[in-house]
């Protein structure tokens, strides 16, 4: 998978992408993220990429002909999946949006900053408009690296071991249920007996009732979803 | 406002908060931004902060030890209004939660990583449990540098046009209307001429009217909320 992340702050994005799972992703060609700095593809000898919005009001509005410019340079070198921007009236990103993502082969991120981009470029460019929750940020590049990261974190091969992110919340429909380590205690504080006792079924079982005690008080919503599905039945 | 961010993966921050508005916050003493390595806080000669859960599986958890003296030592020294741990099971981060953290003095972030920390670090520790969203990312640190980003600009004199913010997506209950800047025409998309009219109250109604059908048609969650308040009273 190659995935190419548009922005006018590509410092932003030099932390998440070369540290950790991701830095491993690319180093075992499983994943190439590319990030591309906007600012050369804008206009006259300021290299612009923004400007004030028509009718008036306060922030930038980024301008669609460098955006426009760099796309096509790119689709001229491979066929995108998909163009995706990064806005807070799109579409929500969950878990399973970021399992179809995982299938893809090459997809564009476009970050938008100031006030975002010129419509026209979401008529004319966008297939695709996530946003990660209804809240504002300074840009689109965090949300773009959380984007990366959880598709990802889904290719085979790129977490050492594959059951650690099938039993991820989320996952099975489920929150995940309490994990302990060590010390068994702390404080006065103590790790849950079943878990110490070494018997594998009833430990199973304790993680399914705390997974579905823990979604049923925290996330109604999934666990109506759950009991609705034949997850229910798989799992009973 | 002083947010001190604890992680394993000091590095992932660089990026996010070295540059753009956190970074001009910083300049400007109206945030602080303190990321702390949890490593040397770590058990032993290898500093560990991690190990196998209790009742087997894969995934490594986080131990209560390091993570409770580094925090004692920071509460030794101010005043804590609230140590959130970042988790996919936690609360739904959003603009509400963010207006009300941008009134706060001090916060502990807390960054997850592998399957999580020691559940008696949420019992004992922490006192608010945050998620930006139904999926999983490798580990809390772009989820945290998401909450203090959206949580700073919200301060005032941290974006240069306070007005800015106010405009934004979700500061009012509604979708932000579309924008555009030059050229007026692009390949025969031209923008609306109302835009370019320079009839501000015909441009106020416009995007009051893009803003209301946006949202019905995109969030008919929030329209519903936003008929319901009496912002639907104040603005027509």
């Amino acid at each position: 998978m190659r995935i190419d992340i548009i922005t006018v702050h590509p410092d932003l994005l030099t932390g998440p992408f070369s540290h950790s799972i991701l830095k491993r992703a690319q180093e075992r060609k499983l994943a190439e993220v590319v990030v591309h700095d906007l600012r050369p593809w804008g206009l006259g000898k300021h290299q612009q990429v923004d400007d004030y919005q028509y009718g008036g009001g306060a922030g930038m509005v980024m301008m669609i002909e460098p955006i426009y410019n760099l796309v096509q340079h790119l689709k001229a070198q491979r066929k995108y999946d998909e163009v995706i921007y990064m806005t807070p009236d799109g579409e929500r990103f969950d878990q399973h949006t970021a399992n179809k993502l995982s299938l893809k082969e090459n997809l564009i991120i476009l970050c938008g900053h100031y006030k975002g981009v010129d419509q026209r470029v979401r008529d004319m460019l966008v297939t695709m408009e996530l946003s990660i929750g209804d809240f504002v940020i300074s840009g689109g590049e965090l949300a773009a690296a959380v984007v990366a990261d959880a598709v990802i974190r889904l290719i085979p091969g790129v977490l050492n071991d594959e059951t650690s992110a099938l039993t991820d919340t989320f996952q099975d429909g489920l929150l995940a249920p309490p994990v302990f380590t060590r010390p068994p205690e702390f404080m006065g504080h103590r790790v849950p007996e079943v878990l110490l006792s070494g018997h594998q079924a009833k430990i199973e079982q304790w993680r399914l009732e705390q997974s579905l005690q823990r979604t049923r008080e925290r996330r109604p919503d999934l666990y109506q979803k759950f009991i609705e599905t034949d997850h229910a039945n798989e799992k009973h």
